[in-house]
């Protein structure tokens, strides 16, 4: 069995596809890791800003958190309708495509491939950032730790959508479930106590430094907005579902935003009741919102380990979320020929292994080039989500409308759906001014330089491919005239039965057949083996073929004057195609192939090389036609006569 | 201009053979580094045996070394002669092939082949470590030096043994002119006043705790022994030299022995006037004996440096006498089978590129599992170079001898040179007995156990050739019957100017022309695609070719379940060959030929896949045509209507 069998189990034929399809069930851990690994650190970035106000800021907490769960509820609303008016691919790509014309889709098709690329980077090392903190004697392994996570992450999609989301579903639903208690457990005493008594209490808050102000709101809330990234996942990934895809779709949105909801609710009541704030991650001692919210409520017991656990795989894996979206994006994008042709290709287990592996590459890099952490990324980061939020609802209210514009009866119908996505784009759009202005020194203004260099790439891909289609694009019908059969060299060294079997199919294929016999191909002149073939040449070949009814093959021997055979071969094609007024030239090239691994030592590879050069030259007059014959080393007598 | 013609130079061609052929002047650097560099570590080796007896020990260098100064007169005089009788290769296999059969031929080429390797290894090692002890913040940096070393030689000798022989020049010299100054003066000062005064006192003797006795002096006799390594290549060398060679051989190998000699002479006289001895390596300021002695004669001056500074070169770049030996003697084991036939083939220089680089990777890998440092395998080293000392002149025994049969006047002439031959087998049998009693527990197990197993791979090999040359060998004239053309299957994704070119192509070759699209090669099956295919076939392909008086290619439409075209393709193969009762079929594939980087990402390498797989299953009635076209991008308008 080979590695590739074993790793990535075996090759699936094309009318599986709808077996490897996936519903809601594995749909969440596919696509809503990265939504729900985000409630860790929402909330956390929002209280980190509003850190400088003591306790009127972790009061700030509540208003935001809220206004963050509104726009979410919006954002559910709005991609409920986008996956319903298309099922195949409710991406940013396709509906800026559909509605807004191919610059939109671009801007959108750009912001979101680096949003996925730099999610894979940044979960991965953010989950073994939250990782070697708890298990400081690991910090010194960060790197290897993120690449290892990614190279798991890899295979385990590149065996396909449905393995993924079975074998990161154990983590996702044990994460959701721990948290559902404890933050239950939680609620139940604020409810009956108003402000419960803390079983382990969370470290003081620090002292405010500045005043609350609206600027420290609006940045808090830009920071929190960060808990939304990921939940534009499913409209992407809606090919990986399976019939009908619609009502899958709609209940894996749905069941990520719920849980993501219901937990950045649940976080910021608690947060505010336990009074728990954000603390220095710079400093010795540092422990997450999350941490203290749960050592608060239970105590270090086992539920706490389990809750904490989950979460570190959650977010170790969060990446997860670009590799079911990001190889189905490129896809759409590759099938207008804005990408490479290879991104829409299905591979070995119904994936586009493609993109899997790009996205790998190019995270891999990231990783390595900041030695596995990656927090300076972390601004970038929501640009890209609510670029792609406001150009989907600003798509599917242009849709809305040209869709009422139709007729009547349909206008009215419309008329809902274009509210909720008008909307939608509006607070989207809002969100995204507030984040740009707010974040736009941390980092932010890197994104508006690579999405533009992303565009241009795309439009570079698309205008080679344009061009090629140019080239090729056939000119009515076939022109043809009376066959005109090739004039076939043979290169020999020297006769063989594999020589033999080329000449007798170079026979086949023309009456005009030379064969060159090339010297010095080793560096010296071997006379002796020239002048035996010419002197066999009549007897051996030349009357057989007479015998047989066939224009004999004229031998040539050629000297090799630099070791090389493609020299001379050429050079006799062009005399050839001088005297012949052009008529095309075929190569005919026997090749011994090897079975064993020590067969491509023992021999040389001159044949193959040659066949490389030639065909290098990109000339259609000049075909290469090869003759395979595998050596049987134990068995000596070949299957041909 | 390409990275390789800037490294290695321009490829010569054939005719500049002989000009690249080297004389006594690059002969003495290319062949003599080895056996110049040991004079050096040869008394320092004896010398370190002998420092357990203390005054006595060194009283004993004097006769010991020579004995060994009167084993090399006898190895020049009978190595001279070797020349003489084998003009183009006067190494120990083919003396041995010619005269004492295969069995004694492998024996020398197992012994040599492995010697060489370990001459690279170890004396780049001992050259760096000579080096790091001059300048101890070196040390850290072992590794990386010996590698680079080992990449300088391999790409100087490359470039052709004519430029090593110019480039060593340099320090072989430099070394040689130094050296005899230093010598020189020191014999002076001896000669005048018996035991002169040293400028700088060596370090008192080590003192004596064992009695000096035959034993030990054998042992010394047998460390010694190892200055006279290397003195065997310029026999294997032979083919570097230009006409004559037997005048340029005679004169490089007498310039390397007489050198060596009365460096050797020179050593051990004034180590004994001045009471040099052999320090412990491992010990804290540590000077090699040669560095004492320079320093006795002159002080620490600029001659002492110079002299200590070309030595360090020469030790380095001892290895550079494999480079030039093994890549030769690698060439006539080649020619007669016993290794692959790359390692005949003259490269780019016109030197056996193969050997080289083989060398230097066998070397390379040493060096990298010993870490740099290889002074556990000095032992094995003297043993193969005097097993092929004394299989040469076994050889030329052997042969005087048959020469003597032939006739009266003949045996005359051949007496002497017999002689001198039998008293060289003799000798250096004897000092092979000694050292291998000496060094067996040292080490030298490891030779007794690598030739037999290197034999045993050089037998391999000549099997391998032996059958595939039985399988190939060619029974009686050609074979032929009337012309039977193939059935031409055309893969072609839908129509374009290159599928067009390919159906022309397979209409000139063939009546039977089949065209197959492949639909769902993505994964997703395109009806609409095959459909317009079909649609249009009539008008565009059927029609044109019932006008040219064709036959119509058929159209074949078939779905790859795996998304791979071999399976198909090859199934209809097998159908087309069940109902034309086993015609050859010839399966046509139009390529795209790649001038830029950036295509080779842009476009699936489907064609050349799908071609290597086909040829892969080495059937000769599959064969496989490749109809180039080259891309090209900048201009749309093709050559071709």
């Amino acid at each position: 069995m080979s590695l590739a069998r074993i790793v990535l189990g075996r090759r699936l034929a094309n009318r599986e596809g709808e077996e490897r399809k996936i519903g809601a069930f594995e749909g969440v851990p596919a696509m809503g890791l990265d939504g729900l690994g985000s409630s860790s650190y929402g909330p956390e970035a929002a209280l980190a800003i509003l850190a400088v106000s003591g306790a009127a800021g972790l009061a700030a907490l509540g208003p935001v958190m809220a206004a963050i769960v509104v726009l979410l509820l919006v954002l559910y609303l709005s991609y409920r309708q986008t996956i319903a008016a298309y099922p195949t691919n409710g991406g940013a790509y396709t509906v800026a495509r559909e509605n807004l014309g191919t610059g939109a889709s671009l801007l959108a098709a750009a912001a979101l491939m680096i949003d996925y690329v730099l999610n894979v980077a940044v979960g991965i090392s953010a989950g073994v950032g939250a990782l070697t903190s708890a298990l400081p004697s690991l910090h010194a392994h960060t790197l290897p730790l993120c690449l290892g996570i990614l190279v798991l992450l890899t295979i385990i999609n590149l065996r396909g959508t449905l393995d993924a989301g079975r074998v990161f579903a154990l983590p996702t639903y044990l994460f959701l479930s721990s948290f559902a208690v404890l933050l239950g457990m939680g609620l139940v005493g604020v409810l009956e106590s108003g402000s419960p008594e803390p079983v382990i209490a969370p470290p003081p808050l620090r002292p405010a430094t500045e005043p609350l102000g609206w600027w420290l709101v609006l940045h808090a809330f830009a920071s929190g907005c960060t808990a939304m990234t990921g939940v534009e996942a499913v409209g992407n990934g809606m090919g990986a579902f399976r019939d009908p895809p619609v009502k899958y779709g709609r209940r894996t949105l749905l069941a990520i935003c719920a849980s993501l909801g219901l937990l950045l609710i649940g976080i910021a009541i608690l947060a505010t009741a336990y009074g728990i704030g954000a603390m220095d991650q710079t400093r010795e001692g540092y422990q997450s919102v999350l941490s203290q919210l749960a050592a608060a409520v239970t105590g270090h017991n086992w539920l706490y380990y389990t809750a904490i656990g989950s979460l570190l795989c959650v977010l170790a894996l969060s990446a997860d979320t670009s590799f079911t979206a990001f190889p189905r994006l490129c896809r759409s994008i590759a099938e207008d020929g804005f990408l490479p042709r290879a991104f829409a290709v299905s591979g070995r287990r119904l994936v586009f292994s493609v993109g899997i592996l790009y996205l790998a590459a190019v995270a891999g890099l990231l990783l390595v080039l900041f030695g596995g952490i990656t927090e300076k990324l972390i601004p970038l980061f929501a640009i890209g989500a609510f670029l792609t939020f406001t150009l989907s609802q600003l798509g599917m209210v242009v849709h809305w409308l040209s869709r009422g514009r139709a007729d009547g009866e349909r206008r009215a119908a419309a008329r809902m759906p274009l509210v909720i996505n008008a909307a939608g784009a509006a607070t989207t759009g809002l969100a995204l001014v507030i984040i740009l202005a707010a974040k736009f020194t941390e980092g932010a203004w890197i994104t508006i330089v690579a999405v533009p260099v992303t565009i241009g790439a795309l439009m570079l891909v698309r205008r080679y491919y344009d061009r090629i289609e140019a080239q090729q694009a056939p000119t009515g019908p076939l022109r043809l005239t009376a066959p005109n059969p090739p004039v076939v060299i043979v290169a020999t060294a020297g006769r063989s039965r594999l020589s033999d079997e080329a000449l007798r199919f170079a026979l086949d294929l023309s009456p005009d057949v030379v064969a060159v016999h090339l010297t010095a191909l080793e560096g010296e002149h071997n006379e002796a083996k020239a002048a035996a073939l010419r002197d066999t040449w009549r007897s051996d070949v030349e009357e057989p073929a007479e015998a047989a009814g066939l224009r004999p093959p004229r031998l040539v021997v050629l000297p090799a004057a630099y070791r090389r055979a493609e020299g001379p071969l050429l050079k006799l094609a062009e005399e050839i195609r001088s005297k012949t007024s052009g008529r095309r030239i075929a190569i005919l090239l026997p090749e011994l192939i090897k079975r064993h691994w020590y067969q491509h030592l023992l021999h040389t590879h001159r044949a193959r090389q040659l066949r490389a050069r030639l065909v290098a030259r990109g000339d259609p007059d000049l075909v290469v036609v090869t003759i395979p014959w595998s050596v049987e080393v134990s068995e000596p007598s070949g299957k041909l006569q």
